[in-house]
C-alpha cells in the first residue's frame, strides 16, 4: 500500500505538534505539508526542536501548498479561523478539524455559544462529530470530521453509554472536570504562565464553558430528550491530562456493568474493576481512556471518573483515529504507544 | 506582657514546621520546647535548614521536657499517636491538637472511622472542635482544642453558614475537593514521591474519606438533622492549597448573601463578589479563606468554591488562631502575613 | 515614630507585588501610592487577589500621585523605563530602583550592555549599588539606590569576600547559575508558559547575560584588577529561587573561613558548616542567603554554592533592606519571616 | 523472523517500566517474563496501571522463570543486587544490565567507589561498557553489556569525541549536571517526596558522585592518560531529563567541528548549529541526545551542553539499543519515537 499524504494546518501549536509526533511513527501516513502562517519559512525544529531527527517539510502558508497531492488535511487552527480555511479546501481533500467550528449540528447553537454566525453552514451539515466510538461508521464515510472538545470527550466517554442504557437520571448530572494547561494552547497569556499556574489551582468558565454545547447536543441525543448538565472545569498545574469526576444518580453496579459492556471490545477505552478509579498519569501521552465507577455512600448514587490525555485522545490522537477510518486504515494504526510514566 | 511559653510536639513534620514558621514572628509566643522522638538530639536546622536563622531549642523526647514551664502544647503528631501523648500531659497545660484524635464528639463514631477504640474518652468529652469562626467562645475557655481536618475546614467554611441559614437542601450536597500533597505528611510513601505526583491527578478515598466524619458531625448539628454529604477528595500536583467545589441546591443570590453576612466581620474569611471564584494561590502560605458563589445554569442550584492553605488555615494557622484565643491574646496575632505569590 | 510613607511604582508586576507583601507586615512603612500605568483605576485585589485583606490605595498613574507626601519610592519598572521615570521625581523623594538602569557606574558600560545611551547620566553618578552587605554606609546616605540583579546577587555573595580576601584565582571563576521563572516577570511570553517551562530545563543567554556587567564591575573593584568570569544562567521549572554553583581555584578551607568570617555578624547571610550545601527551598520567600563550600576532588579547587530567593533577597527584600537603611530604620525591620516550606 | 523472547528483571521500578513501554511497540521483542520479587503474583497493571492495554505476563520471582526460553534478560535491579542475580543466569542467555555493577573494568575501582568487593569478577571481565556509539562492535558480540550511568552518558556524549580529537585540555573539565528525580527510583525516600523536590533545587554528592568512576575510566582511556574531572550533579524539580553543562578549555569552533563530525552519521545524537543549545524537553521520553556548543566570553574556552532523557537514552532506551545489536537487529528498531512535548 502506498502511504497516504497528509497536510497539517496549524502546525506550530501544541495539537499540531502532537499530530506530527503521532504521524512520525505511523506506518501509513506521510506528512507532505506543514502550514503555519505566522511561522512560514521556518523549519519545524526551529519551532519544536524535538523534531530535529525527522525529515519534515518546511512550514508554509496554505496558498503555497499543492493540495491535489494531499489526501487528508488535519486542521489544528483556533476556533473561528478554522471554518474560513476549511471552506477554501478542494472537495477532493478529506478534512479532520480539531477546532470547535463544526462540532455543533445546529448553527443557531453555534452562534449562541461562539457569538458569531457560522461562516460555512453548508459544510456544517455534512460534518460528522468525531467521537469515534459512537460515530464510527459515519466517520468512515465522512469528508469532514469535527473532533470533539477535549473536555467534552472526557465527559462523554463515561456518560454516553449510561444515557444509551438509561442507567442514570438525566436531570442529575454533575461533571467536575480538571484539565492540564496545554489545552489552553501556545499563545502567550498571563493566565498560562508558569508562575501563575504552578502551585495553584482554580476553576474557570464555571457553569458556562463552551464545551457545554457539546454536552447538550450529544447527551440530549443519547437520552432522547433535552438534557442540561452542570459542568465546572478547573485548571491543573500540569501540562497534560484531563480527569472528569462525574456525579450521577443511578445504581452503581448497573452503571459499572453498562460501561463495561459498552467498552469491552473497544481498543482504547478501558473500564476498571468496580471500585477502582484512574489517574491522568495512567494515560499520559497515549490514546487511551480509563474509566472507574465507585459507589457513593448516599444510596442510589455513583461517582464515575474518567481520564484521558487532552492532546492525545482529547484531540490529536482522536484526530488520527478518525483519519485512519476515513482513509480505510485499521483504526488503531499508529496509536498503540503506551503512556509515558513517570 | 510576658511571652507565652509553648511546646511543639511533632516538630519534625510539616505541620510542626509550619507552627515554628508562624511562631517565629508571633510577638507573644516563645518556643520553649520542640519534641520529635525519632529526631531527638538534632538541631531544628538539621531537619529544616530554613530555620537556621532562628534560635530554637534542640529537638527532644517528651519525657525530657519540663512541662511546668509550658503554658500550651501544640500536638502535631499522627492520628492515634496523639491521644496517647495528650493524656500524659499535666492538667496545667493547655493543648491544641492538630490530629484527628479529638475531633469526633461521639467516640463510637471515632471507633467506626478510625478502626480502634478511643484511648482517652474522658478527654474527648472536654475537647472543643477547633473551627474557630464557629466555636470561638468555647475555644477561648477550653483546655483541649481539636483542630479540624484540613479538608473538613475547606468544606465547612462554605457550608456551615448555609446550613445555619437554611439556604440549601441538606440532602443534595456534593463536595468535590482538591488538595495539595503536603497534607499527606513527610513520611516517605510511594504515592507521594515527586515522580508519582507531578504531572498527574487522581481522586483518593472516594466517598470514603475519614474527614466525612467531621462533615457528618458538624453539618448534622448545623442543619439540626442527620445529614450525609457526598465527598470526593483529589490529590493535586502541588504542595499547598485546598480548593473545594461544592454543588448545592438553593437560590444562588440567597446563598451568596448568607455567606457574605456571616463572614463580613471575620478577619480571615472573605466572600468574593457574586460570580467570582478563587484560586489556591490567592491564599498560599496565609491564614485566609476565600469563598466564591456562582450560579449554576440549572436553576435553583449554585456552585460554591472555597480555598485555603492546608498547612496554614487548614492546620497550623488555625492552631495558632485557636491558641491565641486560649491564651487571651488577640485572635489574629501573628497571622496577618499576606499570601506568597508567585 | 510616625510611619514612613512610600510609593510603589510598577505595582502590577511580581517584584511590585513582593514589595506589597513585605510592606504589609512592615511596622514602619505605609503604602501611600501604588502606580501601574496600564492597570490604573483597578484595585490591587483585581490584579493580585491575595491582597484582598489589605487596605491599599487604588492603582494609579504616576502623574496623579502627590509626591510631596511620599518619603521614598520603590521603582519596580522594567529596564530602560525606570530611568525616564526616576528623573522626573522631585529631589525630596528617596528612590530605591529595582531595575538595571542605575547599576553600572560607567555609563559607557551601560550603553554597551543595554544597547542605548543612558537617559539620566547625572543621576547615575549619585546612584549607589544596592548590595547591602557591601555598601551599607553609602546606601544609608544615598538618595538613589540601584538594587542588584537577582543573578548578580547570587553570584556576588559568595565571590565578593573571596575577592576581598584574595582567597581565589580571579582568572578561574565559573558561575553556573539556575534560576526560577518568576525572574522573567509577568508579561506573557511563549518561553515562560507553564507548558514550556514545566518538566524542562535549559540554559539561556549563555556566557552573554547582562548581569555579567555587574560581575565585571563589582569583582574587578573587589579584586583590584580587571576580572572576567564565565557565567551561564539556566531556567528552572520552579517559580522562585536561585542557586549558583561557583567553581573556583583556591584552598577550600581558606575559602570557607573567609566566607564564614565575612558573614558571621550578618543577619541575612549564613555560611553553612564546611562540606554542607544549601537548597533554594531553604530560603523560599525569605530574605536569607545560604552559602556552602565543598572541596573539589581536584586539589586546590572548591565548589561554592549559594542560594537566595530571586524576588526577596534578589530584589524586593533587598530593596526593603536598603530602604530601611535610607530611612534610618533598623536594617532588618520587616524582613525576619522564615522561609515557607513546603 | 521470529520474535526474540526477553525477560525483564526488576520490572516494578521506573527503568523496568520504561523497558516495558519501549518493548511494547518494538516489532521484534516479546516480553516472556517479568520479574519483581516483592511484587510477585501481581499483574503489571496493578503496579503500573498505564499498561492495562497490554497482554503481559504476571510478575514472578526469578526462580519460577524458564530461562531456556529466553534469549536476553534486561536486568533493572538496584546496584549490588544485580551481580548476585546475573551470576546465576545460564550462559545461553544474553544480559543487558542497567545497574552500576559491571561498568567498571577495574574491580578495585569498583570496590573503592561502591564499598564492597565485586561478587562476580569473572563476569566483569567479559562485560562491555554500554555506551553504544563508542563500543558498538564489542556490544554486538557481547554476552553481558553494562549500560552506562545516566549522568555518565550525559557527560560522556559531549566529552568522548573531544578527548579522541584532543580538542580540549584534559586537566580543565567541569561537568555541572542537572537531573530529573526519576533517576532516584521508586523506593520511597524523604528526599524524593513531591513536597521536598517541587519548587526547590539543590546539588547532591558534590564532587563525590559514583558516576565519577565512569568518567575516570572512560575519559582516561579516551585521552590516553589519567584524567580527573570535576563533577557536580544537581536535582531538578522535574521527573525526566538530564542536562550537562560542560566547561572546557579549547577552541570553540574546533570543539563544535569535532562533535559535528563524530556524530554526523549517528542516528540518535544530534549536534546543534554552533551557538545553539538544547533543553531537556527536546528529548523527553525519546532516545535522542542533543548537544550544543557555545563560545565562552573568555577566549579559548567553550561551554558544551548536552541533554538526554535519563530513563530513555540514559538507561532503558540505551539498553534496548544495545539489545538490538546483541540480537542482530537493526540498532534503531523500536527507538524512533519522537519526544513528547509539552
Amino acid at each position: 500500500m502506498e502511504k497516504k499524504r497528509i497536510a497539517i494546518v496549524g502546525a506550530s501549536g501544541y495539537t499540531g505538534a502532537e499530530l506530527v509526533r503521532i504521524a512520525s511513527t505511523h506506518p501509513w501516513l506521510e506528512i507532505s505539508a506543514l502550514v503555519a502562517d505566522r511561522k512560514a519559512g521556518l523549519e519545524m525544529p526551529d519551532v519544536f526542536p524535538g523534531f530535529r531527527h525527522l525529515d519534515l517539510p518546511r512550514l508554509n502558508v496554505l496558498a503555497e501548498i499543492d493540495l491535489s497531492e494531499i489526501e487528508l488535511v488535519f486542521c489544528a487552527l483556533p476556533h473561528a479561523t478554522s471554518q474560513d480555511v476549511i471552506k477554501t479546501l478542494p472537495e477532493t481533500v478529506k478534512v479532520v478539524d480539531l477546532s470547535a467550528d463544526f462540532r455543533l449540528r445546529d448553527t443557531a447553537e453555534y452562534r449562541r455559544w461562539y457569538g458569531r454566525p457560522h461562516a460555512a453552514p453548508e459544510l456544517q451539515e455534512q460534518a460528522v462529530y468525531g467521537l469515534t466510538e459512537f460515530y464510527r461508521e459515519d466517520i468512515a464515510g465522512a469528508r469532514l470530521v469535527a473532533c470533539t472538545g477535549c473536555n467534552s470527550a472526557a465527559g462523554l466517554f463515561p456518560l454516553m453509554p449510561l444515557a444509551e442504557a438509561g442507567a442514570i437520571d438525566p436531570g442529575e448530572i454533575i461533571i467536575d472536570l480538571k484539565t492540564g494547561v496545554s489545552g489552553a494552547g501556545r499563545s502567550p497569556k498571563e493566565g498560562t504562565l508558569h508562575s501563575e499556574v504552578s502551585e495553584g489551582f482554580q476553576a474557570y468558565s464555571v457553569a458556562a464553558h463552551r464545551h457545554l454545547a457539546e454536552f447538550d447536543q450529544e447527551l440530549s441525543r443519547a437520552f432522547g430528550k433535552r438534557v442540561r448538565v452542570t459542568f465546572v472545569p478547573h485548571l491543573l498545574p500540569q501540562n497534560r491530562g484531563i480527569l472528569a469526576t462525574v456525579y450521577v444518580r443511578g445504581e452503581p453496579a448497573r452503571i459499572h456493568e453498562a460501561l463495561r459492556r459498552r467498552y469491552e471490545r473497544e481498543p482504547f477505552v478501558f473500564v476498571l474493576p468496580f471500585g477502582d478509579h484512574p489517574s491522568t498519569r495512567h494515560v499520559r501521552g497515549s490514546n487511551f481512556v480509563h474509566i472507574g465507577v465507585v459507589s457513593d455512600r448516599r444510596e442510589g448514587r455513583a461517582i464515575v471518573i474518567s481520564v484521558l490525555d487532552n492532546l492525545a485522545k482529547g484531540s490529536s490522537g482522536q484526530a488520527v483515529q478518525n483519519a485512519n477510518l476515513m482513509l480505510g486504515l485499521p483504526e488503531t494504526t499508529g496509536l498503540d504507544s503506551a503512556p509515558m510514566f513517570p
